[in-house]
């Protein structure tokens, strides 16, 4: 019997429905492929895009927007919003306004146009999520900013228009819907309770211990009770932070070392799987809230978003949590090849 | 420069961004094409469905189940939620969950295969509407369901994995997230001004006449002001109605009038564009409600959903409904042909 759950933090319900998963056209991978061409991100193409606001790896003299880069962070050559300018907000009788004021920039995450989050070494995971928090503190400073969403679209299917490895990031002059709601759900949760939901989440995770894909000392990968898709996952800080540009190195270091392994099981179990990250923080000039647990959430691309979930927010998710986790954390990376990949594992999975 | 536009209802920010119209992948219309072969949808295929709930155009005495129908109400095959047992709510440590009751029904819209929504006649709309109205009616009587969605995918890119022309309907035991941000985000407009906000945006239109699509006496279509994708439709009933299964005769007729002409502006603009429909409407005996406004939203699939919407819930979109209500407001329905279609005008629209 399918069954309803409810998130915690906004009270999204889910149909968790095994039933649907039999579906031939319901778990179709589009895996993602390299076409090559011509790639503006690519080494010896710096031209291509604006000149950079941050690079990792030349060598100490080296002139910026040429070769030798580990990593390189851009503007945004086709910007959602213009960093020039005030907002200006106005109304239209009922309605509100304001110019789109806002920074949008491209985290070249790899010179190799082939690398991936699952295939590139723990050393350069580090060096995207220490280029994440640079940009982050830098742009905080900006007044007219009120929030700052980092993400990343992998494959076509997930909406990514280029294919080399990027992340994106876009400052907001208010703070968007999706993150009011979880910040108000949480506050509710802390004005009850007086804990962090998210600090509950992990507690009672760790006890239950059936949807778990891996941990280490400091950060903990687990697939949600109440995922919108199958393979869904937060990866999470175990100790309570609300902000992530607030981290430490070496909390950095443990953060790449576990986000790698997600990484690298998700390959394993869906190889080549298109899927969208998201950074959730709290907003800037409110680093420090109690109620609040910054998190990074990974959506793989298997189901599609139709008029049902347009119309309510609703989602139907043909895999238990608890089967996606199984499968990731039996995952053995030891062991080369795909041969346990849910390809051939298919129907086990779904039965 | 964009724009940053928030919808008054529910508070979602939304970027109206001319300048990312010019990326060509930005704007590539995945057309729907009849690709035939066996349709279960189709009259003489009646046994590959389950057996129907309710049928119009049979001749008196004609047996249930068999052809002759003009519309045709079956339960889903693979249906998301049971409609057996009951809903047995229970915890798991901080989380809820409950069984997954609920009914999934199909309404096969027309006898037709090749019949689309901007083709068929005026007559056929009325049916489906009625149709509509006559299962709400009925399944409002089941106290175990909170909810009735009714939505519709058309074309592959917008999630339809039949073709045949057909809508889709879910009771379910839960008001959904979107639903309930709407009812309280008009309730908070109705207790500050007591007015129902839908109303207001209504007023301030026809005032203002630069968003509408068309009118007739009793309904009236328009494009928001703060739209999450090009030529986003919305149409409601001039005066004020909280629940869609309380319409009259006669206005169900003029909606079946103003309906029809929506759907083929959009064609003649768009020609077999990819789009979901969702009618929202007040939960289950909660019927009549002045501070809420039933209406159906028209979702044309023109852009991707990525990272960013996901990770915010704040949409990019490239074409300011100011335009699209033009475009779609001058097309001229009685000239032939698809001379005026976007397809041709394209460049005009997105420079």
């Amino acid at each position: 019997m399918p069954e309803l759950r409810r998130d915690p933090v906004i009270g999204r319900w889910v149909i968790i429905s095994k039933e649907r998963g039999k579906r031939p056209s319901d778990f179709v991978i589009v895996q993602e492929r390299i076409k090559g061409g011509y790639c503006p991100l690519c080494p010896g193409n710096e031209h291509s895009t604006p000149p950079e606001v941050l690079a990792y790896g030349r060598e100490k003299g080296a002139p910026p927007n040429g070769p030798g880069w580990s990593l390189r962070v851009v503007p945004n050559k086709y910007p959602a919003l213009t960093s020039e300018g005030n907002l200006d907000k106005r109304t239209e009788g009922i309605y509100d306004k304001s110019n789109g004021i806002g920074t949008h920039e491209v985290i070249i995450e790899t010179p190799r146009h082939d690398e991936t989050m699952a295939s590139m070494p723990v050393d350069q995971m580090l060096l995207i999520f220490r280029s994440y928090r640079a940009r982050m503190q830098a742009l905080a400073q900006d007044d007219r900013f009120k929030f700052i969403i980092i993400f990343k679209n992998f494959g076509q299917a997930a909406g990514a228009s280029l294919e080399h490895s990027h992340s994106q990031l876009i400052a907001l002059p208010v703070v968007p819907l999706n993150i009011k709601q979880e910040l108000s759900g949480s506050m509710r949760y802390f004005e009850f309770k007086e804990r962090c939901i998210f600090c509950d989440i992990i507690r009672q995770e760790r006890s239950q211990n059936i949807r778990i894909v891996c941990e280490n000392d400091d950060f903990i990968t687990l697939c949600p009770f109440a995922p919108r898709s199958p393979f869904e996952m937060w990866c999470m800080p175990k100790d309570h932070h609300s902000s992530f540009p607030e981290i430490s190195d070496s909390q950095l270091e443990s953060l790449a070392r576990l986000f790698s392994e997600t990484m690298q099981r998700l390959d394993r179990a869906l190889p080549k799987v298109p899927y969208n990250i998201m950074l959730h923080t709290s907003p800037i000039r409110e680093e420090n809230l109690e109620y609040y647990h910054w998190h990074l959430e990974i959506m793989p691309k298997l189901t599609m978003v139709a008029g049902f979930e347009w119309g309510t927010g609703f989602y139907i998710n043909p895999t238990p949590p608890e089967e996606s986790a199984r499968f990731l954390r039996e995952i053995d990376l030891n062991k080369k090849g795909t041969s346990d990949s849910l390809l051939s594992r298919k129907e086990r999975l779904i039965s």
